[in-house]
């Protein structure tokens, strides 16, 4: 009755314990203003009456704030409940059946899982022991296999928070003209360097995008920035009305009130620096763009379950040649009980 | 870039003009009671707070609600951001590339659509010049073709808005109890017909519902009902945190208020009956059991036209051998400008 492939397929899902600190999964918890707060209940409280609605069918209002805000056109862009959901368009665009995409490893999981339901193949790099990314090795791979379609880079990177130099980048794009470069940017805002000039002075790239990092992982609502060219053709394998209404309005209301939300990006970036300094010592710390840090540490299986004792909830990863431990960055007071307790796991060894 | 299938697709619209009566996309819009606009105003203020958060992943606190609501277990229920997210989930759990769905013709758009993306192929048997299924030569069509894994079965069906009778399909649904047979019971409220019961004696079963057609098309918000083998291989394909958070919860509150949208659908039913008592002396009205009516015409076109030059906003099917017009139902006083319009089209002609 079902596919047999899907014997060897799980529902995803995430270890939920009880918890005091939440740290697992790269939202922002940091409170938001209070006139931010105020102005969302505003608009949802005006948009109940147009819940019998179906919700514009491709997000156009959506589309028309974010190409203010980044001094594009409507047409450079494509709506997703949650950027998973264009990286599905992506891949259901450009992959046939067999095809392959490529990704760093480790990366953001979503790229193989999606590809393994489409019945696309995965090809991938390893981050090198330095958890710098190869580009000319990268290229030499890539360059293999013609059956690369899409080639995903996440930088800032998930789990590594690395970010990807411009020029090393820009190398790959150049490097394949014919294929989609898809740059996630889900950490942008958390990261100095600026990929957009990538996708408007190439035809090949893809910027991804999403308010799920800045504090609205709740309303699932992401983007992709491209020529008009690539977002017609992913827009004619978006589902119709795929983004509800609340979650449009808050959208746009969000773009319209950017400036609120920075606030609570420094803060993240600030305690990002604070943690990393105080960790140091006793732990590698990866050198982080994003709203969280990863420590490389032989022991992170038994630091997870300290952590997961102290009811902090923080996110492992086995990379196969080294384990990281990805701790999101939340509210001060949050990190410095996450600190502590790293600290005291380390100096309890010690004794 | 893409592939090269793209070059036939088209991105999914649906026509927009400025309109003074809305009656094409078969929401429900009426005014729902007072004191459920407030509830959800309170729940939607209340959730404020919660954006920053991941929603629930598999949407676990609603599964619980409907397991209450149609006294069934979580287990035999999987949601969606709209039951058309559950068509591709469905489709993508049980077809391979080069097999087959199964639908009546005409029918819902998006079986077909969704199949086409997933390199499905569609198969399809023409309702009868009367308006109804033919069992017998639906199962013997069915039964030649091996490769056909689902078979879809809108009833009410859209755009006919005719339901069929509850032996028929179990009829089909008996005649393969290795395909699975959707029932996409979207607008089954409007319906006298309950099929639940195939659901629970049945092992290949599913029921698709939504909450789109009784006044919350913009939330993106339905489901599947299923046997627990079913619904656990369909969230092994399911994107993770596809219903956002706030759609999740007004769903909870409407399913704990559903007594409140009673009036609405009772309304709905009553004005049908008064519609097509006032249609059918101008008029082929079919006999619907969905939340509209649809005019049998061969001059749908120009009725259309002559609507559109009213404001008024319908929707048209060219079903290859019949025009339809579909009339959404609305409140009685957009119904009577609707009816007045219908008719003066007519007499208009007689004069």
């Amino acid at each position: 009755m079902f596919r047999s492939k899907l014997q060897f397929f799980t529902n995803y899902s995430t270890p939920v314990f009880e918890y005091t600190v939440k740290a697992d999964a790269n939202e922002n918890l940091l409170d938001y203003p209070e006139d931010l707060q105020i102005l969302i209940a505003d608009i949802l409280n005006k948009s109940v009456k147009d819940l019998c609605f179906y919700p514009e069918i491709n997000s156009q209002p959506l589309k028309q704030e974010l190409a203010k805000f980044y001094n594009l056109k409507e047409e450079n862009f494509i709506i997703g409940n949650g950027s998973d959901q264009i990286i599905q368009i992506i891949i259901q665009a450009a992959c046939d059946k067999d095809d392959f995409i490529f990704t760093l490893y480790p990366s953001f999981a979503m790229y193989k899982i999606t590809a393994d339901l489409f019945d696309v193949n995965h090809s991938f790099i390893d981050i090198t022991q330095n958890w710098e990314i190869d580009v000319e090795e990268t290229v030499k791979k890539i360059g293999k296999n013609e059956r690369i379609k899409v080639i995903f880079i996440d930088t800032p990177n998930n789990p590594t928070g690395i970010a990807l130099d411009y020029e090393k980048l820009k190398m790959i794009v150049k490097s394949f003209p014919e294929k989609l470069v898809v740059i996630d940017n889900a950490y942008g805002e958390y990261c100095d360097i600026d990929y957009l000039s990538l996708v408007l002075q190439n035809e090949n790239v893809i910027i991804l995008k999403t308010f799920s990092k800045i504090g609205f992982a709740g309303i699932r609502c992401g983007y992709a920035i491209g020529n008009e060219r690539i977002i017609e053709n992913l827009h004619k394998v978006k589902p119709p009305y795929n983004v509800n209404i609340l979650s449009q309005q808050i959208a746009i209301s969000l773009l319209k009130n950017f400036d609120r939300l920075k606030d609570n990006i420094d803060t993240v970036k600030n305690e990002r620096l604070r943690m990393a300094n105080a960790l140091k010592s006793f732990y590698f710390v990866l050198p982080s763009q994003a709203n969280f840090i990863s420590i490389v540490d032989d022991e992170v299986d038994y630091i997870f379950d300290y952590l997961k004792d102290k009811k902090i909830l923080v996110k492992k990863f086995d990379t196969g040649f080294k384990k990281l431990l990805r701790i999101t960055l939340g509210k001060p007071v949050d990190n410095d009980i996450i600190l502590e307790n790293l600290i005291n796991y380390k100096r309890g060894k010690q004794i």
